[in-house]
Formats: C-alpha cells, structure tokens, sequence
C-alpha cells in the first residue's frame, strides 16, 4: 500500500519535503558543463545531499522528455541514485482515452516502476482508471493547480462551489473503491487547501508551489496538513535546486532542504498545539 | 499560417481525414513480427498506402512513449515517411505550469517540427501560451472528448451552460490574440458538436471518435464542418490501421482510408445542398 508506505517514511524521516527534479541545462551551475554528463551528475549530486531530509522525489517529466532520447536516458538513470526509503513520484500530467491511459501506465509504473503520478481530470474517470488498477501506486490527481491559469477554469462555479471541489469530491468518490487516490493542490491557494480537505480529509496531498512560485509554507501546513491522518508531500524545486550556481551548489542545497524540512515541522508542530487548544 | 496551410491541403486533397497512428505492436498483423522493426515497418505501410487519402497524420504520443527509447526512435523514423503534403499532428494532451511546458513546446515544435499538438485545459492560460508563441503552429485545445468519461466533469453546468462551452469561449478568446487554435471535440457528441460551432465557427476542430469508437460521421459532418469556412480534421485510427491482419493490410487500410475520405465528402455535399435549402 502506498499510504502506509508513505506514512512510515515520514514518520522515520519526520519530513514532508519532497524535491522536485526539475534539472535545467540553462540553470545548472557552469562548471557542470565541463562534466561528460552535467544534467546526471546534477542529479545525483542534489538526490545525495538532499536525501535525509526528502521524503520524496518528484521528477517533471518534462524536463526529462525535452531532451528526447538523451533525456529518457538521463531519467533511467537519475532513478537509480534515488534511495529505496523515498518515494517517486513521475510528474507526468496525463490524460487520454482508456487505451492510451493503458500505454502511459505501463510506461510509468511497469517499465519505471514510479510510486506515484500525477495525472489530468479532464478526461474523467475511464481515463484515470487505468493508472488506478495499479493498486500499490498512488494517482494524484490535478485539483487546484498552484500557476495563475488555475483561475481560468479550476474556479468556475458549479452549484455554488468551485470545479476544483468538484474534482476533490469525484476523486475522494473513486478512492472508495481503489483506496490508492491523491490529489495535487497547489500551496499558492492554502485557504482552499482548507475547503479541499474537509472533502478528502485522508487522501495524501501533492503540493507544489512552495518556494519560486511564492506559496504560503505556514497556511499550507494548517490547512492541508494540520491532522496526523492528513498525509501530505510538500514540493519544492527551483529554490533547492538552484539555490547556488557555484561550487558549493549540493551543500547549498543540503542546507535549503535541511531549512524547508525544519519549517514545515515548526508549523506542523505549532498546528498540533493549534489544533488542540480548538 | 496553419490555418492557410490545412485549407489548402483540404482543397487539393479533396479530403477532410486524418489517419492516428496509433502503432501496437499487439495488433499489428502478425507477419510483420518477423521483420527487424515490425512497428516501422507498420507504420511505413499505412502511411504510403493511406496518403492519398489523408490530409493529416496523427500519431498519439502514449503509443510511442510507452516503448521507452525505442518508442522515441520509431516517433521520428515515423515521421520521416509522412509526406509534405500533410499535416503532423502530435497527440501529446500536455498541460502543465508554464516552465514545463515550455519544454513540452520546445520538443514537439522545434526538435521534432509537428505542425500541431494536442493540450489539456486543466491548467488554463498560462500552461497553453508556450505552445501559442508558436505563430505559424496549431494548439488544439481538448474541449469536448470523444470517451465515456467526458461526461463526468465536461458537461457540468456553469452558468446553465457546460464546462466545455466555457473552455470553447476561452480558446476563441484567446484565438482573437493568437490566431493558432483550435478545438478538440469528439465526434461521439454530434449535436453537441453543434453547439461549440455556433461559438467558435472559425477554428479548425479535431474530430476523434469515429470509427472503433462509434462516432456519428453524418452528424458530426452536418454538425462540426458544416460551411466552407468551418475547416475540420476528422480523425480514423483504428478501423483503419487494423482493417486487416493479414498480408493484405495495407491495401484494406487504403481501401478503408477511401471509404472514410469519400463517406466524408457524401455528407460535406448532403450538408452543402442542406444549408443552400434551408
């Protein structure tokens, strides 16, 4: 089960923090580039110094897919460095008819056997099932997104609640029969974090938008994560990964994750005191 | 200009088709399992024998991702054999924050050159304008699909109208800035079809559903490219590419190809003499 899996390493690692392995050629610091492979060596560089603190580790697959061939590789690759007490998560965004959800599945939880992926709810149920069937894997599924465009759509109102909400309650409805569902909510929105998880209080939450995109690390935490039966995989990115763009780039980044896992466990903390005085 | 480049092709080839590669190497005849690269080989087949037919060729990337690397180099060999004379389409449905797809847009529009995608609109704005900067391209946009599973969040009402019209408002909205997109509407909703044409009678529609999936051709004709001005992409895959087992496929899938291409021209004159009556 991935829930309980999920639950004993945070527990055994007392984190939340997953690092987003979001590697860019243009972001790298440059004396990488004098490497025969800087993207990889990055790579396991940042897993290697971030490890204790990470209960996760998300790949967007589209940095890796970019690249084409060479970009598969250096995924295939990257996975290997990635140690057996952290879970991986594919940020893959997909979404299409039943066959082809079926290829994408196998794809990702077959030949790379990921933990875990993040997928579209356009497309509705028939095009998530097939990654459901996967019954010790977790399916995230795109609920309030943490972009600007998330207002685009994801907030029209549908019997006087947000669409969004209706994604959370449709998902929490197919999580009675898989018991294997999460859902992606975007730390740029905490309050709505709340709202979301009086709907799914026991589904794991996937949360990025902590860090660059400027999301609210201490209202994310009371909202999505304030009850010990409430999972959640707090990402963060770019302010990790990027932290240094000179020598010391790995032990930079060991210190920035050491510093997100230290402050989503003060508010954790203060939201368990919280949570009792109420 | 896409737009200029899909009328003209319509007009020379007399044809509004469009053949989805969707190569599994479990229902390819069986024959072919003897040759080298018994999926290029397939491929290859279907395209030379279909062309004629075809005013666009449609490869859903899952089909090909699947494979893994190997599935990357079959993409472009694939490609290789479609004529200039046709449209490429890529049926990725990314979506995804703006920097991912940044990436997505660079793969699919400068490393492999497709002449359009296919994106989810989950995300809004932000996660499609990657794939809009690209003047002389074409982003459908998913709007009504073709699957069971449209109907769960598809068709929820907002403002007595559903969500798909919304997403057909917002893409024709963006089109008045762009001049680039377009509108994925299944062929399994005909009248529905209808509807989204009265919003947006200009963009070019990607039509999937017919053939295997049971989509209405008459209908979705009358419906989705019913005047001149209203250019349209109707999509076969299956019943098509596996018309045949035998070593005969490629002649029956041209045979079929040819079925497709003029039962489509029937109904384009039906609904020409149709619209002069009324």
């Amino acid at each position: 089960m991935f829930k309980t899996k999920l639950e004993n390493i945070i527990k055994s690692k007392n984190s939340l923090l997953c690092i987003g392995l979001d590697c860019d050629i243009e972001k790298i610091p440059r004396f990488l580039l004098d490497e025969s492979d800087p993207l990889l060596t990055f790579n396991k560089e940042i897993i290697k110094a971030t490890a204790p603190y990470a209960i996760a580790f998300k790949p967007n697959i589209s940095f890796y897919e970019s690249l084409g061939i060479a970009g598969w590789t250096l995924l295939e690759k990257t996975l290997e460095y990635i140690p057996s007490d952290a879970i991986i998560i594919a940020d893959a965004k997909r979404g299409d008819i039943g066959n082809s959800c079926r290829k994408y599945a196998d794809l990702f939880f077959n030949t790379y056997t990921f933990d875990a992926i993040t997928v579209s709810p356009y497309m509705g149920f028939d095009s998530i099932q097939p990654f459901l069937e996967f019954d010790d894997r977790c399916t995230f599924v795109l609920c309030l997104t943490s972009n600007e465009g998330s207002h685009d759509f994801q907030y029209l109102n549908i019997d006087s609640e947000p669409l969004y909400m209706k994604i959370a309650r449709k998902v929490s409805e197919w999580n009675l029969t898989y018991n294997n569902c999460g859902l992606v909510v975007g730390g740029t929105h905490p309050e709505d974090i709340g709202s979301i998880r009086e709907i799914a209080p026991h589904l794991p939450f996937l949360i990025p938008g902590i860090g660059t995109q400027g999301g609210n690390l201490k209202s994310t935490i009371q909202y999505g994560a304030g009850s010990a039966a409430s999972s959640a995989i707090i990402n963060v990115g770019r302010s990790i990964l990027y932290a240094s763009s000179e020598k010391d780039f790995a032990v930079t980044a060991r210190v920035k994750a050491q510093y997100f896992r230290n402050e989503i466990n003060r508010f954790r903390s203060e939201n368990k005191n919280f949570q009792s005085i109420r």
